[in-house]
């Protein structure tokens, strides 16, 4: 029932640098990027290309992208909200960015992050469109935040967030703009494994041939149940932070939580026989290194407690026959 | 396909003040058992009756029971090892003690916790059932530990974890003793959602008739999405600690973590509809309270983030009627 591989994004060092009080130095960032790259990662977000003066922890984004080492295999991403982030974006010459469109669940959701109401958003997704090919990109990725609920307006009924993408698809398909992939974000972490089933279903039914990715934070405690509830609808494309860096500073929760953390879903995927294409153990290596960068606890779990291969490692070596008999091998 | 309701045992404050490196005054332990009553859990664990010498974070144990404010409706219960642990349990006049069968799924772990083989405490169970008998108690409770793995001997077959507990439930039958509840230990937090219903389901397939309680730990991150696997299997008997206090000091695990945070699992059963009993809120304060005893930051999630509940009577107070429309309600 479960996917035999899914891919993650790893998007702790943008997250995380973003949510981060202070800014983070760009040599601490790429030193924390080069390290992700060297576990595997398909994809890693590295900036957000936004105004520095909205978001002072960015301002190196150009510097962090144009030192770090880019490992074949791995696409290098960043955030970019308009015209002005695409084409610093696009400068780096190292990017690959998605043709974002970005809706919100409410119009309160939209108004504090953006500025704008969904219906705004909606008129300027065919200016957007152009703007996107104007960069030579053809393609979009729908992405819905708070999806799943949002602590401005409430509950989200699903079949509302299945009426947005359509709608926001239909516009963009008239302005030559295809969909290629779907983000549904729990931004504010109201998700349940039943809601992740649930929506994920209704956008599955409705566009078959197009991929969900889900976007997911902890902030309520249940990231890591909803991922699976997503693996077991087959999902396979998973944004994760490591350690748990990360928040959004803008979703007005006392204690935004991070994305959920990389590793701690890479044991889940370990665990079941679903493959990743990551390197456990140095991951594990990389969230000390974030824990150290960032200079907090961060929220991860294997990282702290070991991997379970190490433990099986050391049990195998450590344990007489009678042991392992004992305990049923 | 989920229950109706769950009872969850609050083992918070046992846990809590067992990990802790130093004692917690006992007049804060109380303080923090009373809050717990006052949230209506059906029982809590308030104490270890161990030798003050093992564990002198448990020698105010009959201060702590003596003082605690008994509401009607909670048991209050206390884990006692053997013979002076029951006596002392009993003699307070207050508390009602499991006969507890306590299991190891490894001759690794078991000698590490209790200096036996499991053989031995399978011997010594008739003796047990005696004792047991001697202070009233008639039934047995049959618990595993590490019942999903073991950081000392690995992996842990399901199989011989059935046999295990049809071993031990054989004995103390002979010895005059049924079981009338059947705990499952994830004390390392080795298990999956697919291990805990492939367990769950040979235990239930076996005793159909026998509750079983799940006691998880959340070391690998998992403890959420595994306690939402036993409620899809119907398991209504949950052990959780406020805030996510405390973790086994025995289990060898680095970053041991406590067991599942009382308040995400009580969230993700109002989100679901399944009734706990519980005032969510004032387990929230709680759990900040716990949090300023223990003085560390818990790994709780809502207690940081508050009630999805809040959020939603905000959300109606302050948007407006096209706002509500927009999120579809």
């Amino acid at each position: 029932m479960l996917p035999q591989r899914i891919d993650i994004r790893e998007v702790g060092v943008r997250e995380g640098a973003q949510f981060h009080k202070s800014a983070i130095p760009a040599q601490e960032k790429i030193r924390l990027i080069d390290l992700l790259s060297d576990c595997g990662f398909g994809a890693i977000e590295v900036a957000s290309f936004v105004s520095p003066k909205a978001l002072p922890q960015m301002a190196d984004a150009e510097e962090v992208v144009s030192r770090i080492k880019m490992r074949p295999g791995t696409i290098y991403t960043a955030i970019c909200l308009n015209r002005a982030g695409l084409a610093r974006a696009k400068a780096t010459g190292r990017l690959t960015i998605d043709g974002l469109v970005l809706l919100y669940s409410s119009d309160a959701f939209a108004r504090k992050n953006v500025n704008r109401s969904v219906a705004e958003l909606m008129d300027e997704i065919p200016n957007h469109i152009a703007m996107l090919e104007s960069f030579g990109i053809k393609e979009c990725v729908v992405s819905v935040s708070a999806a799943f609920g949002c602590n401005f307006s409430g509950d989200v009924a699903p079949q509302h967030v299945v009426d947005l993408i359509d709608r926001a698809m239909s516009i963009a398909a008239e302005a030559g703009g295809g969909t290629r992939e779907i983000i549904l974000g729990d931004t504010m972490g109201w998700a349940t494994p039943r809601a992740v089933k649930h929506l994920v279903d209704l956008v599955q039914s409705r566009w078959p041939g197009i991929p969900i990715r889900l976007h997911l934070h902890d902030t309520h405690g249940l990231g890591i149940a909803n991922a699976y509830a997503g693996m077991e609808m087959g999902v396979t494309l998973f944004d994760a932070a490591v350690g748990g860096l990360g928040g959004c500073p803008f979703s007005g929760s006392r204690g935004a939580a991070g994305n959920i953390v990389s590793e701690d879903l890479v044991h889940l995927c370990n665990e079941l026989g679903v493959e990743t294409g990551i390197d456990f153990e140095k991951l594990l290596d990389a969230a000390c290194e974030a824990e150290r960068i960032f200079k907090r606890e961060l929220p991860g779990r294997n990282m702290h407690a070991g991997s379970l291969q190490s433990y099986r490692a050391a049990a195998r070596e450590t344990a007489g026959g009678i042991g392992l008999a004992e305990a049923g091998r």
